[in-house]
């Protein structure tokens, strides 16, 4: 499993449309094989600001599958138009991970 | 709930005692009043970079309870002295989430 993280910086003043562009395009990559969940979170300190959090079986369901897709062209047109300045993908591994244990 | 999100960058060829210290700080966290759940993910493009997603229960659990506490100087010695820079920490608060429908 692989964490795919883009921090998504908004032009001012289109925050609502891209969110519910956002709430459509969403779809397009639970749809696609290997993905696994997702989260759109908005950054408190900075409400232009997002954070894209996308888990994905392999690197390449991502890198290949997704971005060679027709639904990656759909993609690119419902949200791409939004950022300023384009986003920096990333992909990380988890080392270490725990949950407060509230049995 | 919210998210902390800090991406941090370690001096090269520390990576390993990095990830050593981690692994004893990261229970300093995980006993923290309103903690909730953390990863540490390392970078797929830049082995140097990781990035570090807690989930508290409030904001201030994390600015307040956790900063001002006595605990938090011992994370600060254990691992401060690994960034470079030293790393922008964020707050996020989640729009929409998804998995996968894997019944």
């Amino acid at each position: 499993m692989i964490l795919e993280v883009a921090i998504l910086n908004v032009i001012q003043g289109q925050e609502s449309n891209f969110q519910a562009d956002f709430k459509k395009a969403q779809n397009i990559i639970s749809s696609m094989s290997g993905y696994i969940e997702h989260e759109l979170q908005q950054c408190i300190e900075n409400s232009s600001r997002y954070i894209l959090l996308v888990k994905w079986q392999t690197l390449e369901d991502h890198t290949e599958g997704f971005r060679q897709s027709d639904e990656y062209q759909e993609w690119k047109r419902l949200l791409h138009h939004y950022y300023n300045p384009f986003p920096q993908v990333e992909h990380y591994q988890c080392l270490y991970s725990q949950k407060l244990d509230t049995k």
